[in-house]
């Protein structure tokens, strides 16, 4: 079975491929932007995601919309996450958290699935962890290098230990099950 | 003449009537949250805010969008002033500064105006600053107690000193001139 991913990002695509491929799930890419809503979930931010894009393309579609949301900062980047990484990146959330004690974070994935004419479905995958106090690792992307679980960063992960517990396996794989 | 202003914020309401009562135009307030789409551009977001809020309520509207967008963050926050107002706040903004020299700033507000079944029209308002060291005065609201212009912050002036050369004033003039 082949299904279309909506991304402009290559390494989302590659954990895709990686996770789905285990259930003889074949991915194909279209880099094609689709309106993102502003909104506090990315739960409603995939599933408009995904509708525009299956009525777009006339296919079903998957699309990701992922985050890291920090306690301290009120969840600050959340759903911004990826404006954040463009503009003030991972040295900018380190000095926002500079002399901080509580540095619990969640990261989150949603898939937004949706075929032509139906409503979208979205499956919610969330890894609990902490934002380190350096950029750690060359693996992975994004807020990789500066979120850690057990002591060891995301970043500093291979790509089969990430894939086994990192929030968009855990929600690619609800996908799959549901499949 | 009476329009609908489309917003939440209190301090943008008055600021809107202090400005366009010069011109003999009033202002109603209606609550009513409108999507906003993510984009790095705030016309795009007023003027999709103000086609759907005419829409929904049958009526001419105007909507406002503001932000700040800071040279040396890249931009950040931008477009997405508003959450960051509500997560890391001023003083989040200002660790982001520490230390960094260059301190040049703009702030901008985008008027989107609406009848039922026209295009929106945008009207935008641009005022060059710095980001301060410390937050300082206590009018107004949002980032104008960190956004200074000629050493002064925005949180200093007075109402009228403010309304006389700020970003909401330059864009409601527009919008007022086309009016």
């Amino acid at each position: 079975m082949d299904i279309v991913f909506v991304t402009g990002n290559r390494g989302k695509v590659e954990e895709a491929r990686s996770i789905l491929g285990e259930r003889g799930i074949t991915l194909t890419q279209v880099e094609c932007e689709y309106p993102e809503v502003q909104a506090d979930e990315l739960e409603v931010i995939a599933a408009c995601g995904a509708r525009w894009a299956a009525k777009r393309l006339g296919r079903s579609v998957v699309v990701d919309d992922s985050g890291i949301f920090i306690r301290a900062l009120n969840g600050f980047p959340g759903p911004y996450s990826a404006y954040v990484q463009r503009t003030i990146g991972n040295q900018g959330i380190l000095k926002l958290m500079e002399g901080v004690e509580d540095r619990y974070a969640v990261v989150k994935s949603v898939i937004g699935f949706c075929e032509p004419g139906c409503e979208p479905l979205t499956f919610t995958g969330v890894l609990e962890g902490a934002v380190s106090d350096r950029e750690r690792g060359t693996h992975g992307f994004g807020f990789d290098p500066i979120f850690e679980v057990c002591g060891r960063t995301l970043g500093e992960m291979l790509p089969h230990e990430k894939n086994l517990i990192s929030h968009r396996a855990r929600a690619l794989r609800k996908f799959a099950d549901w499949l």
